[in-house]
């Protein structure tokens, strides 16, 4: 299988997607925060680019059952019923209900690989469950597309990209690294994934600055969920699991 | 002093270039060529960002003791006088010279952080005397562009570029690294340079794919040239060296 991780949403633009499983890896912190919400019951969770975009969705949908979710440099957008922290998705506030999620970066990454056989949504927390999904596909093409922060390198999502590269070549799987794909995984057997790592990248400084340090510890949390987001007419839900 | 590396053009574009040390790579092979050029002797190279200036350039600055020379896909653009392998940038053909260069990405590079205090660019051929320059300015802040290939990571840049945060950090000067620049020097302890490295990159695959393997050898050869380019006026010029 062909490997290639690209790190920033830009990267992504002029790829070939025919036969591709695309994986979106946004640890801080949407990819961490929409799998939580499926884990925690929620039945789907749409992307939205912008706030209009998002406020357009909710009337088509309708409000109710429906959550409107999303920051703007790490806090709650006014008048949302939920911000992007994971720690705010609990069974209680997400059960049952659809959530339409504005995020800085993470959202535009799903847009960019949506014409991809199959897009999956990775972090830290279901490491383990997306590279067993990848490994049951086993697709020509595994495509990496790293979130970054505004469109620059970030390191916590290179390094997510690579152990995914790791688990998924410890499955069994031959893989053909492109360059991204080689760098990413150099990284990740370089560094061990904890809340501290996070909180020393610049993602992870930002939200320490803001008071969301607290969501460092979740979202470097390895392997605590099962869930595995997958895109269907441009909603996340929870993909079947098979056997 | 802070340091930060860009792995592809496009993520310059909103970086603040104040007092700002700026150190364009395009190891295969803009960087790599113009640094071998100046070092044989040539007056200047001037960049250009496509065939149209090229020629405008060369029509302002005079046919007479000027060679235009460029790669498109890895081969010498018809009618130029000189390709993009370092090779072929001797003494004999170079010596008193202004050259008109056009690359694919590498001039892109220059244009980008032309608004920077000082511009240099880096190959592996200048990696020490680079980081002496680097080291003698001691600026407030040391930006690495990596050139990458299409405006997609290339790893031979990225380890290019952390090889001049160690030798800075050897030097004696302290860095504080964001996310690209920790990533790149983790790359660059993780990595012997050599030809068959750089034969493996994407870039380096593409070069041999057009008969143009020979050049990786000099391309991986470190510390061979004490030429440090500088950007002046639009054109890269030998920087003075003081003591």
């Amino acid at each position: 299988m062909r490997a290639d991780v690209r790190f920033t949403i830009p990267e992504a633009g002029s790829t070939d997607l025919d036969g591709t499983v695309a994986v979106v890896v946004d640890v801080l912190r949407a990819t961490s925060t929409l799998t939580t919400a499926l884990a925690r019951g929620a039945r789907a969770v749409y992307p939205a680019a912008s706030i209009d975009e998002a406020l357009r969705l909710s009337q088509s949908l309708g409000r109710e059952d429906t959550l409107l979710c999303g920051e703007r440099k790490g806090l709650k957008i006014e008048g949302y019923d939920l911000g992007n922290s994971p720690l705010e998705f609990t069974e209680e506030a997400v059960e049952g209900k659809r959530l339409i999620m504005n995020t800085t970066n993470g959202t535009r990454a799903f847009l960019a690989v949506e014409d991809a056989e199959t897009v999956l949504a990775l972090s830290f927390l279901n490491l383990g469950a997306v590279a067993e999904a990848v490994l049951r596909q086993a697709p020509r093409r595994l495509l990496v597309l790293c979130s970054g922060r505004e469109d620059v390198f970030a390191l916590e999502d290179a390094v997510c990209a690579g152990a995914l590269l790791q688990r998924v070549e410890n499955g069994g799987m031959e893989l053909e690294l492109g360059d991204g794909a080689r760098a990413a995984k150099a990284l990740a057997g370089a560094q061990t994934v904890s809340a501290d790592f996070l909180g020393s990248t610049e993602a992870g400084a930002a939200l320490r600055e803001v008071g969301l340090g607290d969501d460092l510890a979740w979202c470097a949390s390895v392997d605590v969920l099962k869930a595995v987001p997958v895109l269907r007419e441009r909603a996340l839900v929870l993909l079947a699991r098979e056997g």
